[in-house]
């Protein structure tokens, strides 16, 4: 049984040097949706030339960056498996070397598929009724933001408040606060937008003059972002996910039946 | 605004040494709650005589197997409390040494009361429609056996399974594997139990010889108990947690209005 409701494909072409390179792929899953990946089937090809080690670092670097940074539960599954197969019909010079150019151009076009299948996942997650963006930066290092990112993607309160299209910041701001992250409460600056506006709603630690209806225009679209900003260093990390609707509880206490 | 639906009270009278000592307790929360404590108010009252830091070492002591040890929503507040306040009327020999068993009798009276309400604030959870008891044995370490456990008591799809009477082993199974704990799945042994039956649905790491029906009659009660087996080690801890209902979500997506 699966509960995908839509096919999940993506391609990118790149410039490898001056050889054209083309990546596509697709992925199958929509709940036990959690990073250390998640149910979840993700198949990449490309036509490149490239040393099998450097395409596993290449696929580790974007898999770190995409399919671990989505959740749609929380939930681990046991199945997951993500491959990338290469045969290397493009012609391109072979690529070794992951200082290149050529290397770089061709990581920047797989991080674009994979992006967008990670996405994909999230788009489709179970009972989803909105995708949402957590962005969190002024963190001292890429770990700490992505930890505040995940604990507030994860957060069941943040989840339903974004489904009642709630501008709950209190919630987030709580979520980042027991991350386990050290934060300043004073430096916090939070920010939510949608697609046509934004919104600042936390100002050094403190709500910012909320204006009630904007909030309501932004959280009654199918996207929103909040961008978290800790006031502490340069580092930031993206993590996606989706609201927590009725809908999902439907999905997963009948599942049997 | 609160959620709780109840007043949560508890007491216990003790024998400390020959003199008899009252304990008692009150709390409120009912969302939000989460180790760490939670959004939680919590006042516990006795006459015992007692030294100020023996009483802190047995508040610790009590509160590290309960108010810790329960979850509704994983999500934790910043706004925890609890205290105990002991005025000495009982007029025992005051209390000095954790090693006595006067204080044990004391301490024991202590954890029945904390017990009681960590409880309470678990039947009283926001939306919760079944009392759940996750009991793991055969850890090589307590904090191995809490954090399995805990990690299941978090699960979203054993939340929802519970509340969709779904004797789902694998979520439970499944979110041992993604503790951070190393198991050996060939040693799990899974039973659950609720008031009249207990049924054995995993044995040796392979679902045994279920029988749907008295499945089915044990999750239609209020409460149930899964308890699971490591089969590494002595260690066992128990976390108290409910499911997650259509009435959560209604609670907090809709908490404003």
């Amino acid at each position: 049984m699966t509960t995908d409701t839509r096919p999940k494909e993506a391609a990118a072409r790149v410039l490898v040097g001056d050889t054209q390179v083309t990546i596509a792929g697709m992925c199958k899953g929509a709940g036990m949706i959690h990073p250390g990946m998640a149910t979840m089937l993700a198949l990449m090809l490309t036509d490149v030339s490239i040393a099998p080690t450097l395409l596993k670092t290449a696929l580790n670097h974007v898999v770190e960056r995409t399919f671990n940074m989505i959740t749609v539960d929380g939930d681990m599954s046991t199945n997951d498996t993500i491959l990338v197969l290469a045969n290397g019909q493009a012609r391109n010079r072979r690529l070794v070397d992951a200082e290149s150019s050529e290397y770089q151009a061709f990581e920047d076009g797989l991080l674009a598929v994979a992006t967008e299948l990670a996405q994909g996942l999230v788009r489709d997650g179970e009972g989803a009724t909105k995708f949402v963006t957590i962005h969190v930066s002024g963190a001292e290092t890429w770990a700490a933001a992505r930890q505040v990112a995940k604990t507030i993607a994860t957060s069941n309160l943040v989840k339903t408040a974004i489904y009642g299209q709630d501008a709950n910041w209190g919630r987030v701001i709580c979520a980042a606060g027991y991350s386990g992250v050290d934060i300043e409460p004073d430096q916090l600056r939070l920010i939510m937008s949608g697609d046509v506006d934004a919104l600042e709603l936390v100002r050094a630690g403190a709500p910012f003059e909320i204006d009630e209806d904007r909030a309501s225009a932004i959280l009654a679209g199918d996207e929103v972002t909040f961008s978290l900003d800790l006031g502490m260093g340069q580092a930031e990390a993206t993590v996606w996910t989706c609201d927590l609707s009725h809908r999902y509880v439907d999905i997963n206490a009948h599942y049997r039946t």
